[in-house]
């Protein structure tokens, strides 16, 4: 990341370059083609200057031989020089007061130790000079704003511009995506490949995005996050911000893990985690690249999507089955209209349509009338806008011929019209994801229209946009200042520690988590004694350090109704450990589990889920990234699968769905407690019966670096 | 359905006129319009002939007044006229010797009673002229292997002819499927619209697809199943003549349900059933238009896909992350590849690239070489095509600019060869899913070359096509030949029989299915007596017929241990019921539960999953369409979410899956052998322990018609 925390002003500076020098400049390299090719397709108007050591001109232009020899300095070094070499270009490039490079070389970190000393080196001396470097690795970027895209690929012009910022953790992706977002009318702002990243980050850009005005919307390509507490910070900012982020993050498979790791080195956690922590951070996940695209787009363009309901205005029966079926899977609502809508849509609606809800007006409804009056669809668009049933309007009216038809541009007006009139959101889509022709894209971005691309894509879409709306506005819930501090002093140690359940319990205790009562034997007598306390029947259990699956080796005493029961189970457990753990026995109820581990990217999860089939065979288990308050632990409950059974599903006993957030609320202040050596804190069973919430047994394991 | 057997001939005649009459043709018809227009851009190049009362010309053309005048006769009349007036025009086709007819008139069948008699009434007049009727309320058909498109619709040239075969339960769509084809090379051979299917219906479109010798895939955009058993038999004769059937099939949502019964009249059954139904009739279900035509376009171009092995080329490490990721979503693998083979690729494959699966030529590998040699984006597909761990590559190497360029058109040349020497299936994709251009188009079509449009669309395709392979090539296992019979004749009985459970076991007996011993008491002593044939623990159960629901009304008595308890469970019956069914109490072991009950598309439909949460909260029930046999129940409950509990998971013992699936493939005989009468035939209980499968309880309706 950038050392200093001007992020914003250097990024600035860095992708609006009015001078740029290429060096490694040369009519036989096809990078340097590439970049001089893209930097005209994209519409430069600035200075440029070829630098190379031995060619005298460049693509017709005079070069400089190298960054030290230039009349006067650059805004931008784009360089291209082989791996070894570009530690000398940046020094040139320091010492004519370059403040900005952007480095194409691959073979430093993702090749292995000896690149990362290199690429170490290399933002040493960058740092040292004063330079922001984009790379290496890296492809450079695309400014549709202002127009300069020094970039290593060829770009197929015209470049869009619009209000999609993207960052690229795959620069070969570029072409990829301003094609299909040409294609579909979904214009950029910048777009950035950010390379190995050794000193602009993923974050910073995002943060240059968040700044940058034009800006809407954030999409990304993320292969890892690689700094995921700014990552979460920044995108806590875009979600108060309004301005969405969407991510396509690859590596679900195990294969995909792997590639990603040939591809930057990077090493991946649990997608799991993944999942959660971007839906905790309201980053909106996609499963493709037409999805991440086309969502941007959207919601680059919309008004924000408030509710589920959709009146849909069609001119095919086909259609309204695809969209009533899509609109289902995304959990969205088709409902019924009013009856005066539809008695409305029945003046103009034909026999063979549909008046109701989803709405056909059939083909006859895009004909042009012959007296020049609005189109049936269009009218059927402004009586469904107006129907109090409805959040969103899903609308298949605009279409566009690939060859001029001022009737068709007459329509578009129309629709900008009764769009604008609306009282709740449009969304055009058409029937399938094909391309819009150069004409039918210019007569919809000078209007500010946007088609989302097809039934399918579409809806996804609109899913995901009601769906963010819905968790930003969710009441911001009070959320546990914690976060992780030192250790306290008792559990500073170094190595791997399997801690006695007494410490998991202390622990436990610290942040208030409701532990099963508990007292320590240290002879048989004692274990009798304490087993009168508490009450028979009671538990026996070793309690040792260095024991991490007490029953696997008979550690575990259960059921225990006398005296006698007691002493042979403490001489049994004495084999194992010095002293014993007493408590009471429960039965009946429902259990849990609960527990805190570490992720490598994000740090401490809190998992949670019910205990037999439901873990065992289902794997139905919870996750949130900590830290987590009430209101998130609730919500983290409700999507287990076996959820019902915690509301008291089939006449069993509900369970204190308070008490149980309380609980593991507490469980994750514990394991923050901890600090960053915890490795686990895991309370297993979670017992829940006659109204209490009780911790049966603890676990604690640290790590502390040595 | 057409009412002679020879649909083969009839329908070859229909889809190919020589000539062709339109009915209502004037210039001031929009649908006319459409109709000569579309015939036009088709290319067709027969007799055509307007037909209209009163104008004396339509485009330019003398009209005839009416059929009854022509000349001679034509192959076909495409019939605009009125609904009210079609039966008349159908008649003077009829004197005029014309034998096949398109009626595009709504207001048949689709609007409610009147509409029945009168669509009745004209296929009576039809078929008594001895004419073949598409329609009504349809746009009639394009035949692109004959260059014949009379349709209703506008069609946007140029008409692509292919290999895919469609029929459109909404015609509206034939413009959406015909575009999204063009625009990814995919043709045709046909499209019909059926409209509401008076005479000509879909399974008689689609054995007429099956015979068509230039029909590789059927491709169905189906709102409902007409005819369920002729639709079965046709897939099946479709699977074993290596036809795929690929179908889009609405109506999964409620609202969806809704809206394809406001659009054709039709009443869906359980989507569940639909998706338990094709899959057993080896019919790809598909989820949008998008994956209908990628999918068939694979499957229309492309050798089987057998085996689930991936090699992937590409010049993005991006999308090799994408490309691992969607293949892991489809259950397909990306293997490590032999030692050889990466030995090869590192030769290929620069540093910053990755020579192991999925591979990462990088963008160099798409560079033209100077000496004119192979890209070594195709020596990597020549090297991993032969690696023995691949069952199917998938390649990113074909890609064609939208302007000529002899080079783009050599390394064509050059990947045909390839892809025509490798020892495995090559499906060649693209990033995203972006139209190709005409020049593209055209470049790959004269070579045959076939790119599945996108990343996420064409690893979907690869999925549906590996495992239509896979479930092709499964052993064909015995299946029961019996199908619904006459019920025997003490079951015939009118209205709606809740049946005793005496005789919902004497059904299933019948069938071979095992029950629990039973013995029916009517009176006290006769109880006591059968429980000590029996031996304690027994169950005493009401017995008496109209009883649905025994436990509700206390009708069963568990864990009877005694005479004395007997006795005073029998009194107890004794309000509901004057006998009583004796039968021994069973513990421990597995309960399941199955049954058979009528889907009104489907008929009897076999349900069967686990007890307890399984299907109380998890709603874990697996289907099949009767008739079953062995190897498919066992399939079925392999489909269960709780399938391990079966298989004997965390220590639980296994069940006898063979005892089992014979039970359920008796219960379903048992089903089948009540007739068309059954409603519901159930077992549950079904109890398996200690090495036995009994079926605890039974219960029969039926509801013949009276």
């Amino acid at each position: 990341m950038i050392a200093d925390s001007a992020v914003g002003s250097r990024l600035r500076e860095l992708f609006a370059p009015a001078s740029i020098a290429l060096v490694g400049a040369s009519d036989t390299s096809g990078w340097a083609r590439n970049v001089y090719t893209s930097l005209q397709a994209g519409g430069f108007q600035g200075r440029f200057v070829p630098v190379h050591p031995r060619h005298e001109t460049a693509f017709g232009i005079p070069t400089r031989p190298s960054l030290r020899e230039l009349e006067e300095p650059v805004d931008l070094a784009f360089i291209l020089a082989p791996t070894e070499a570009v530690e000398a270009v940046v020094q040139d490039a320091g010492a004519a007061g370059i403040r900005n490079a952007v480095v194409l070389a691959a073979g430093f970190a993702e090749v292995g130790e000896a690149g990362r000393a290199l690429e170490r080196q290399l933002v040493e001396t960058a740092r040292a000079l004063g330079i922001t470097l984009l790379g290496p690795n890296g492809l450079g970027f695309i400014n549709a704003t202002d127009r300069v895209a020094p970039y290593g690929l060829l770009l197929t012009p015209p470049l869009l511009s619009g209000a999609v910022g993207i960052v690229l953790q795959s620069g070969a992706l570029a072409n990829s995506v301003l094609t299909f977002g040409r294609n579909h009318g979904i214009g950029l702002t910048l777009l950035v490949s950010t390379g190995n990243e050794a000193m602009v980050t993923t974050a910073d850009v995002i943060e240059h995005l968040l700044e940058d005005e034009a800006t809407k919307v954030i999409a990304l390509f993320l292969e890892q996050i690689r700094e995921p507490q700014r990552f979460a910070e920044l995108a806590r900012r875009a979600q108060s911000a309004g301005k969405p982020m969407v991510a396509l993050k690859v590596g679900r498979s195990p294969a995909g893990q792997l590639a990603a790791l040939a591809h930057t080195g990077a090493v991946a956690g649990d997608d799991a985690v993944v999942d959660a922590a971007l839906r905790q951070l309201g980053v909106i996940r996609v499963d493709s690249l037409e999805e991440l695209l086309v969502t941007a787009g959207l919601l680059a363009t919309s008004p924000p999507l408030r509710g589920r309901r959709l009146g849909v205005v069609t001119w095919s029966g086909g259609a309204c089955d695809i969209i009533a079926d899509r609109a289902h899977a995304e959990g969205l609502e088709v409902p019924a209209l009013e009856r005066s809508t539809t008695a409305a849509l029945e003046k103009i609606v034909p026999a063979f349509g549909s008046a109701r809800n989803p709405v056909d007006v059939t083909g006859f409804g895009l004909a042009h009338q012959p007296d020049g009056s609005r189109t049936p669809i269009a009218q059927a668009l402004d009586v469904v806008s107006r129907d109090p049933n409805v959040d969103v309007v899903v609308y298949l009216g605009v279409l566009v011929p690939p060859t001029p038809d001022p009737l068709v541009e007459a329509r578009l007006d129309d629709a900008v019209q009764l769009i604008g009139a609306s009282p709740v959101p449009v969304v055009n889509t058409s029937t399938t994801c094909v391309d819009l022709s150069e004409y039918a894209r210019d007569q919809l971005l000078k209007r500010g229209l946007y088609v989302a691309a097809g039934l399918d894509l579409g809806l996804r879409a609109i899913g995901h946009a009601v769906r963010w709306e819905e968790r930003r506005a969710r009441p911001v819930a009070e959320r546990s200042p914690r976060t992780e501090s030192d250790a306290p002093d008792w559990l500073k140690r170094r190595g791997r520690v399997v801690w006695a359940e007494t410490e998991a319990r202390r622990l436990l205790e610290l942040s208030g988590f409701p532990l099963v009562p508990a007292e320590l034997a240290l002879s048989a007598d004692e274990a009798v004694e304490a087993a009168h306390r508490i009450g028979y029947p009671v538990v026996l259990k070793a309690c040792v350090e260095g024991l991490a699956h007490k029953s696997d080796v008979g550690g575990v005493k259960l059921g225990l109704a006398g005296d006698d029961a007691v002493r042979e189970a403490f001489a049994g457990l004495h084999a194992i450990a010095a002293a014993a753990l007493v408590t009471p026995m429960r039965t009946g109820g429902l259990e849990l589990f609960a527990g805190v581990t570490r992720d490598p990217t994000f740090g401490p999860v809190l998992a949670a889920g019910l205990g037999g089939v439901w873990v065992e065979l289902l794997d139905d288990v919870a996750l949130r990234v900590l830290p987590v308050d009430k209101t998130e632990v609730v919500e983290m409950l409700r999507e287990l699968r076996g959820a019902p059974r915690l509301f008291g599903a089939r006449g069993t006993d509900a369970v204190d769905l308070d008490g149980l957030a309380e609980a593991l609320v507490s469980l994750a202040g514990a394991a923050l407690l901890a600090g960053p050596g915890l490795e686990a804190l895991e309370v297993n069973p979670i017992w829940c019966g006659g109204g209490r919430i009780e911790g049966l047994d603890a676990r604690l394991i640290t790590a502390e670096e040595g």
